[in-house]
């Protein structure tokens, strides 16, 4: 379980970062807007890609290999106020049913930019969180 | 080579993250600072650690895994504006000598917050840039 502070944190940042990688182990890492539970990190496949949106390198990755990391950060130029929340755990993705249309009402909620977008039929990834942790300061700034 | 528009696009940025992966693919990703030229990506550690330096989960997995991947991005909410350049290739950690030295120069022209921090035996995290993929707009907002 995400603590509450580390959750606190997380619900207030906007763009987090998720690092895949492959059978291989070569690491992949985008930036992604999600939603989080106090277990389950959400992030949406968000726009149709050139071919089927399995062919995306993070659901390639996923695929090939489950474990995955992710960040979320506030960076400022005074230093002491930096401060992160990382989470590792297992990666699902999640291609419908009742999980995947709750992840994109979350992440409608924060985001009203995906409220006219149609991602109903895209696939959800569900980072399912083992463990966290922290660094620097989480209050607000 | 990073190409110009990519470059330029990385030095507006102050934060990056940096995904390493361990020698069994589990990756891990870190907000950090950058200096950049055309075909490296420097980022130095920066604080002693609560042990050796080569105790940073960063260095540990580069040590058993030299892939690693880098991303800048810029995040607004207008989200026809985002944008970000990731660099792929492998990591080599510098302890000592000329390109050490003049990373740091590098990162001390960037950031003012390291011009008095005692960095110098501290090592470098060098990104040789192997491949650059862009995605949305570089161009400044």
């Amino acid at each position: 379980m995400i603590p509450p502070a580390a959750l606190a944190f997380l619900l207030s940042r906007r763009v987090g970062h998720l690092a895949t990688a492959d059978a291989l182990g070569t690491p992949h890492v985008v930036p992604v807007c999600f939603a989080c539970t106090e277990a389950t990190l959400y992030v949406t496949i968000d726009a149709k890609p050139k071919g089927p949106a399995a062919n995306l390198k993070r659901l390639r990755n996923i695929a090939a290999n489950p474990k995955v990391s992710f960040v979320a950060d506030r960076y400022e130029e005074v230093w002491s106020r930096l401060g992160w929340v990382m989470l590792h755990g297992t990666a699902e993705v999640l291609e419908q049913g009742p999980e995947h249309d709750k992840a994109q009402t979350l992440l409608r909620a924060r985001y009203m930019q995906y409220r006219d977008m149609e991602i109903d039929a895209l696939p959800v990834i569900a980072l399912r969180v083992a463990r966290v942790t922290t660094w620097g300061k989480l209050a607000p700034t």
